[in-house]
């Protein structure tokens, strides 16, 4: 797909100097971006490829001064990193199926089920009984969604999502492939002979508005109640959520991170990848924990920082990693010690009993 | 979906007091149930309760003694909890697909498959060439069952289910959405030239009766013989066992955790989640491993716990994690005692000189 | 299926030695191979077997002494290990669907898409607009192909594999069943009231040839660009690679680890599982990781090997390790040597006190 300057500075109301004819087909970083590119200035510091680029188009801010002559197209808009990103958001709809309307076929819609306006359900979903699918809610090929399932306005499922009965997808959501939504929590009774006797789990999973989930995640529904996902979560791919838990607003969580069963997250926290978080604990708002750490106690108090596994405070932690990395040395100056003590021992011994 | 006390009661052969007629709508604990909640008190300190909910129906023991007057319908059976979990076990075979039979169209049935009674195929199912499904069977929509595949009575694969050519399921099966069995071992035979040859694997993956698998794990076929798991083991979501894996009886593994290349877990194992264990090693029954664990070595003597990364015993391990974040300080006492030595040194020295 | 030592000979040029009607159903190792095996000899430890297994026919060294009568058909060949492994992959395609050609119904092929020659689509997988596969590519059923995906040729993709819109696969790829490529990198803008607003990712994701990627593996599209996966590389199940990534030429990476956005591996590295790589750093050709480390610097120098998380050199981190399980006893060598540099202070000072 081609796009002239023209078009892009209407899309972006911006003022064009150069030829409005030139045309893009691609974007690409400015250090990048060769013949056919379109890009964006907004940091002073990279004004020097203005005059080096082979981009074809390049939208810079209003107050950008030209010293030499360009090659490049310039657009000029207030504000080029923001104008670059709503182009790109105009973009990515033309691209993606969010223009797209109707019902593919082969697919399977229950009689039970009410569809909204402007929906796009792929060839070869599944749509359980009883299933409300909100206006201009996109379904992708290959999607599975359970009775009683609720997918309100605008959202998006990407191929091959698979959505268990009775679960409830709020606004503007998106999923990715392959990401489960509302399997059953991992609940087991240990019996007398050592076999396990499965407890039902009957409840479901909410994801509320504004919430990504990333590909091949899978959220497990609650034993009874709900697993809660809050507005403007945004959860990365294949990560684990177990039953009853509960991951506060605006959370954000790195890729195979686990959080077991009935743990509370509070607002704002910034999880890193491959955290390990224990079942019924609380980590308060705006907590931030590094990679790869293991959380196994509540954290009270807001805004802390932890890292480890077992996980705690980001400074001591890095102080104790720091001393790990030199036990060898450590160990080497407490056998250093041993030695001279041993000898100041024996030299005072020797003298004690010279003096007898 | 509505139920009465007199319903309820019947199912699970208790003795209503109250009014028979009290309709309830879902389930939930007492101290958190409203209005339409049904609930349950086995437990004596949650009897407080039973005078200040707005539950419609509880279930109780037997042998409760009620103190004041109550405005939920109660249900006494011997066994309060046990009456309540049997009553979500029927909710669930009500509310899932257990009850389904037949094959929703479209879906693809090989003609050579051998499909048993009472057997339900969603739709966008495919069923390879000569595969055997049991009796009762209910595989959910957009599964995939390979070539010569067996799934026996009882079991359910819900949505999106892969299965490999030549796997083979037992009975009571429970295989969650996304679940992969039987993909390809992880073997590549190096060459001169720094490539990799594929190590063909021709082997399967046998799981045995009675076995759950959670969302999206993933089980690779052997490269000859067969990857096992054993009879009533159940897994959780997003775990990895690899190649000619053998996971032993009622063994229990959390989330995320991963099982290498031919090692065997024994009997009765209980592992935390995102444990890795190496490959060709055993764990000996009853091994208890803690999450976030990394096991490089076989564990010879039964109903061990371990923890760590590399893992040891259970208790030594958490000993050495209190130390290490105390690390910072012994290091300051080991610079100490360095100053102390230094100082009795020369001290002593001083003495010897003047005694000379 | 059956085959006859006639056959197989034939299949590997091969010498008869015993009945060419023996016939055979699988391949077992040599000490575990029953009646009906096909099994191989290669190493002289295992020549012992020769007179006691059961197989029915082994493949043998041209070299091969028989001392006594053995039961088995042999086939002797120049080496015995690789014409076991040939045989094994010409047993693998006669048993995959490499054979198979031709769409399956009912499946969608939008009427822009290019299928080559010999191709085989199954079943429920959706093929976008514009879409080229190459001759001889074999599609499983279930997978969902987006728009202007190109698919070179003799590439294999298992059931339910998900390939985004606009990325490239090469030629001789395997991708197996759950596998999500291009997926949406994950990149938000914190905002000022707290939420986060979507990067748009609009680059795709490139796999070159000879690639193979395991079940449920993500691999996310660039924000612009490409997350680049080169020729050879070989990834297991379970792993994430995130947005604008790239992986070396024939690197190999174990289950469940994850690398983070823009880091680049060099070739033939060899990663083991549950490994974390932070974002934005690169690691030199050769270098090899432990299971279960983090990755936190770069690594500039080619062919190291690191462990731990955070990681280090593999030698000294091993001698850290084995330190760490030594803290209770190093710290009860500090304990005492503060108690015997207290005892020799107060018996210097009493000397002193007493000499004064």
């Amino acid at each position: 797909m081609q796009f002239t300057a023209l078009q892009i500075a209407t899309l972006i109301k911006g003022k064009i100097e150069g030829d409005p004819d030139a045309k893009v087909s691609h974007v690409a970083k400015i250090e990048e971006a060769g013949a056919g590119s379109l890009s964006f200035i907004a940091n002073p510091k990279y004004e020097e490829y203005l005059y080096t680029t082979n981009a074809s188009i390049i939208i810079v801010n209003d107050t950008l001064e030209v010293l030499e002559q360009v090659k490049p197209t310039l657009i000029r808009v207030k504000d080029a990193y923001s104008g670059f990103a709503s182009l790109l958001e105009k973009y990515n709809e033309i691209i993606s199926r969010k223009g797209r309307n109707g019902i593919e076929q082969p697919s399977f819609v229950s009689k039970s089920a009410s569809i909204g306006k402007d929906v796009y359900i792929g060839a070869f979903t599944y749509i359980g009984e009883n299933v409300i699918i909100g206006d201009n809610v996109k379904i992708y090929p290959g999607c599975y969604i359970g009775d009683n399932v609720v997918v309100n306005e605008d959202s998006q499922l990407f191929a091959g999502v698979k959505i268990y009965d009775g679960c409830s997808i709020g606004s503007r959501v998106i999923l990715h492939s392959g990401a489960v939504i509302g399997g059953d929590g991992f609940g087991f009774a240990p019996q007398k002979d050592g076999t396990y006797r499965k407890v039902p789990q009957i409840g479901n999973v909410i994801i509320e508005d504004d919430v990504e989930i990333g590909a091949n995640t899978t959220i497990d529904r609650a034993t009874m109640g709900s697993t809660h996902i809050r507005k403007g979560v945004k959860l990365d791919n294949l990560i684990q959520i177990a039953h009853n838990a509960e991951i506060g607003e605006n959370t954000v969580i790195a890729a195979q991170t686990g959080v077991s069963g009935s743990t509370k997250l509070g607002k704002n926290c910034i999880v890193g990848g491959q955290v390990g978080i224990v079942g019924h604990i609380q980590l308060a708002d705006g907590t931030r924990i590094n990679a790869q750490s293991g959380l196994s106690k509540s954290v009270n108090e807001p805004n802390q920082a932890l890292t480890g596994s077992p996980a705690f405070d980001y400074k001591s932690s890095l102080r104790s990693q720091a001393i790990f990395r030199n036990l060898p040395e450590l160990q080497q100056r407490i056998y250093k010690l041993e030695e001279m003590v041993a000898q100041l021992s024996s030299q005072l011994n020797n003298q004690e009993l010279k003096e007898k």
